[in-house]
């Protein structure tokens, strides 16, 4: 396959959308992905614990999903050593061209998806086309199918160019649950990396415009809370219960309630709870899984402070106890305006680029930020790259896609601003 | 088999203790009665649609959960053609001995199981003893696989004895549910029934002691809330969501909060709830199952229309819209002091029975009122029956047991009681 | 004036209900019972501390509460004599009649008044006849009006009359706080009672229909909660605040909650609560004043263990700290059945008496209880009594009234008790 | 008293300290205020209606309160006839100097103060100085009363100047309700003025900084809203209340729980709330003063609309009725960059200034929003002037001061902007 055919690109982007998987279960994903690279050629290929500190990973879901999605992977034919050497999920890949002398550059683009059912509407692209998710309740609602796609091109592309230097380009798991970027920054082999580039499709931006230099990415972390308190019958003994669901719902309420704060925005969601086994038995177990996010890191923790107090309240107002987890987490960061200049005048030459913002904030989390500290710190530089897409819901909803078009747009900016990078580069 | 053996019985309910299933799923616990019945050799023997009124079930489950278990019936061998004849969740049985002129007597039992995961310890009867329960978070853990063998112990002794009459013993699905009660009783089969009884084992009597007539049955209602909002990135649009979520948790809160009522007892339990889908979206929907309660069906109303409100307005809160149903409900009921007395009388001269109690409240529900109650408005009486039973752990929780010398003391009585009807009845 | 004459006891219960006094600020009531008092020539009149144990009082309001009902009570008139015996808020009295050898007889009746404001409506029977409340706020809306008029006709009946003994009638303030029967209790002047009666108008009961022994009372405490946390400018720095309205209706939230109990019937109620100073700013304190009861001491025990719990949690969710006090309480009691029978045979030969009743539940709190026990616990007997009397509009509501008929009736049949002591007793 | 004197102002400021009064009780702080302009000699004084479009007034006290605090004004001295001019509620005065052609230049200043309870402590100046609060619970915690002494000092500074043009100080009751920025502005006095300024001390700007032009006012909107519901005895028949209490709670936690918006700051308070009447009566009425906040108007408006849903389905959910009223507002504003520069420059010349800030946030809100809004929309052009002062203890809390220094800063700095307008003006 020609990898820097568009048409093969954008086939790809379909059959990965036909097939999405959450976090840490991207079985398929990264096995259609490694194909790729393969066929491109790529001179090493990270996968499963090589690619990951695995220790680090945050938000693995239980083996009876891990090993669910290994099966439907297998069952789509996915080769079990493959499958093997991503055993207990350990998704993802960093793959790497070895071209020489010269600056070491990072691309890093996220495959995971999101518990949400598309859209079967006959207006929505997917469907009409016959492309639309194959796994029940999953979907590519975020574009990380399309990221994947660019992560490709880009691979293709610059092997078939006359670049000087290395090449990696990641392809993170776990973004929607801030669990992947840990793990990877943590990896070590972003250490040296010179110039970081990661991308987004959207953001609510048309297809046609870029952004050299993605800001405001809100600090978040995911946390879970396990109430445990004593089941008991609900009408003959409502007295020797200690009802965790209520303890839940307290916990809720309060969350929510959480102070606005002065320096900056904040945000708080319980996004996913459940509790309980029957109406007549009071709940001896409830659970919540939720987040908080700040503008910066530090309001992100004012946040999970209180949450943590709001928390452990609740579970004492009714008699229960409570274990929390930390499940995800991402820093904020900041894109460095040097090397997002660089990128923007490069993009503005493209065909198909009508406009180039400077800068613009995501109001949302992303935790490539611990893969562009990591970069940051270890003395590198890296921009964050919103390539606009024409997307006819939005994102996180059942009816979101990309207008295919922003692929080849992406692939080809990226691809020259890492190809010219020796004359470009801040 | 020799179901008048006291050791056959025991064997009985031990394997029903195994199968345990929930309401309306019963079709491996049905088979095993309906094999029992026809060993017996019953007259007529009603399955399926011919023993409930269809239309008037509560609460039965989804076509998934109804097929997932109907193929676990199936794996352990229950025949197709009695499977078919259950199909769509048309559990429970109705065994008739038809023995010639004289009165119609009813013994109702209930089959059911919960939603418990039964204890592994070591201490535990049915786990030592390798009965423990066979299907992973389901348990009879409020002695349904007594009651069902009561059931067949006393048609197998009726049968066996020189009874003039005729005797229907209903094998009840979905009492936990509150949704069995009322299609048994509009099914029919009861108009013509003279002395109605109903018998549970346990309720905090020891082995030995029998209560002849409980009383203060609460009144029930199982409600259930679908909330549905609007959802949204938690992140980047949090005001775009509408938080089903919060719509719960505000219900829950003020559900609990309804205020007492000076006419007596009553009670409200948020049981399961749940919702959402991941942290970082704004919930789009959730749920909520739960009950109340009342010391007369009066009393449950009061409860239920508060209950109403507060969903409604929970909702609205939250700018949610919701749907709600009721999934089980039973009305207050009274045994019948003569027909108590008769049965008191028997059951003081039988072996093992060391005291028998007038009377005693229940405090709890019971779906056998919704059978009582049509058994006394069409000229019948009735009586509930407690066979009291040395139990380690209280009922509905995972250590619960029975002593199965209880089976025999039950069987015992019950069966001289109807055998004796023409010469004790009221 | 001679207090044997109906038609002054009528007055003189208009007087009362004119000048209605809270808890502990009974300063012109207890001055107008000591008139009559006198006017009648009792034997001993205990006031001010002697009549109760100081430090036993619950609910005594602030410094500025007391001197502001004590000026009233100047104004009108009252004595700064007698004043000053009251001085700190201990109103109430206890009379005595010593007529030589014989039983001791006690009779309690309760004198404050609630914070309600009476009705205007023209079929209000006090607005149109021109005695209602002249204090705004504050009504005699449960007949404690009717109640120290009947302890004053009943210590004119008896000094009229043969009776040989003792007769303590106790006028007890703070009833309606709970907080006046404990100090009543622990005076000691009840330790020689060899029969007690308290009585009560009304409770539902009509004109002619006399109870012989209330039982039902509930146990009750009333808590009060004082909320702490920090004051901040809600607009530029709400994360400064500590909100402690949020952490009240937190608390009032959960306190309903609180589960029933199968034990028995239970009762919570939060009946006051305030906080904050203006709208924008976050409030630094707040407060709450409610109550729990149950049917037994030990019912009223876990609601109370429940509330402290719910209040401390939610103080710490906001991250405010919490004081909680008891401010009245009053245990759960039973008439003695003996002394009961005895007054309802006098009590049904009564003219006006056209029924008596065997026993009747409360279904509420009285701080009598305390009175009883004590009377129970150093050897006597005790019996609460209720006079029936037709009142328009129920307890503790503004168009409370009761018929003046049954102030004749309850003086006649307690002194008739009293005076026929020797005879009748049990 | 010669007002152009710093000594005089610092003790008419410490006068108007002692003297706090809250929104349209101002009667004494009008009364000085009148008293120093009529000694400067303004050509006009609008006192009463005719500075106040009376109807567009908000968060107007009841009659008694301002009865009392009228009350204090007159026993503290106040002429009466100077009383009945602010008849109602009709606070705050316009002084207009007329010094022939030129532009008509406008300050506003307000003057109200807060229900705070002023510290005792020793390192509180005001306390050690001996010009504390004489007022029990009410306070100058934001600076007001320096406001209107710069209000006064500019007065005075420009009559003593050869200024050509209109000046009109306008002292404006009710900022602190957000109530006196609408009927000020609907006066139509401010409907020639061509440049308008506002100022403020303080916002955590240090003696020596001056801000010229702050922005970032928060829209800002107060509700009250009254619930009603029904009384009943807490223990003899709860189920016949609906609690308002328990309404008023909902609302607490829910109005807190609004969901953050990605367009800007928001803001909530639930400032002030009560209700019920003693523990043992189920609560028949609750209020709740709050307000919600939004960094444009149409954030505000989102708040407020999720507000007023929110306290309509707390009452409906308690079965209570609910009225709610908008009881302050204010829009946002910006100020005028040119006129702000020309500020700016002015004041980076006047001794004491040691730095100017081009721009700040505010981060509360002003209803002199409604002033520049007018000024703006009538063809002029409007500026907000912060003047730093080192303030111990924050805005709106026990502790706040402000240093006398400032006073001088400020009237020196305006005065300088105003007679040099003719040169200096955009």
């Amino acid at each position: 396959m020609d990898y820097t055919d568009p048409a093969v690109l954008t086939r790809l982007r379909r059959d990965l959308h036909g097939i999405p998987e959450p976090a840490w279960c991207e079985f398929q994903t990264t096995a259609r992905v490694v194909d790729a690279c393969e066929d491109i050629g790529v001179d090493t290929l990270h996968v499963g614990p090589q690619a990951v500190a695995s220790d680090a990973r945050m938000a693995v879901p239980d083996d009876d999903t891990l090993a669910d999605w290994r099966a439907t992977a297998r069952d789509a034919g996915v080769d079990e050593a493959l499958l093997d050497s991503m055993a207990g999920g350990h998704t993802g890949a960093i793959a790497v061209l070895d071209r020489g002398e010269g600056p070491t550059v990072g691309l890093r683009v996220d495959i995971d998806a999101l518990h949400i059912t598309e859209s079967e509407a006959d207006d929505h692209h997917p469907a009409a086309a016959g492309f639309r998710s194959e796994h029940d309740g999953c979907m590519h609602a975020c574009g990380h199918d399309g990221h994947a796609t660019i992560g490709v091109g880009v691979l293709a592309a610059v092997a078939d160019s006359d670049f000087q230097g290395t090449l990696k380009v990641v392809f993170q798991p776990a973004e929607e649950r801030a669990g992947g970027g840990k793990p990877i920054a943590e990896s070590g082999h972003l250490d040296d990396v010179d110039y970081l580039y990661a991308v987004h499709l959207g953001l609510d931006h048309p297809t046609g415009e870029v952004v050299a230099g993605v800001d405001g990415f809100l600090a978040v972390s995911h946390l879970r809370a396990d109430f445990t308190g004593t089941g008991a019958h609900a009408g003959s003994h409502p007295e020797d219960g200690r009802n965790a669901i209520q303890a839940m719902a307290t916990a809720i309420q309060n969350l929510h309630a959480i102070p606005r704060h002065d320096g900056g925005a904040t945000r708080v969601n319980a996004g996913r709870a459940g509790g309980g086994t029957a109406p007549n038995i009071v709940p001896d177990s409830a659970f919540l899984e939720g987040e908080v996010r700040g503008e910066t890191t530090a309001l992100m923790e004012y946040m999970k402070s209180h949450a943590d107090r709001v928390v452990r309240s609740a579970a004492e107002m009714h008699d229960c106890t409570v274990e929390t987890a930390t499940e995800g987490q991402a820093p904020s960061a900041e894109s460095d305006r040097e090397l997002a200049a660089c990128f923007g005048a490069v993009a503005a030459d493209r065909a198909g680029v009508d406009s180039v913002l400077d800068s613009d904030a995501l109001g949302g989390s992303e935790d490539a930020t611990y893969l562009m500290r990591r970069v940051q710190n270890t003395g590198g530089m890296a921009c964050y790259v919103c390539v606009g897409t024409d997307h006819p819901g939005g994102h996180h909803t059942p009816t979101f896609d990309v207008d295919e078009q922003s692929l080849r747009i992406g692939v080809g900016a990226l691809t020259t601003a890492i190809t010219r990078v020796a004359e470009t580069r801040p």
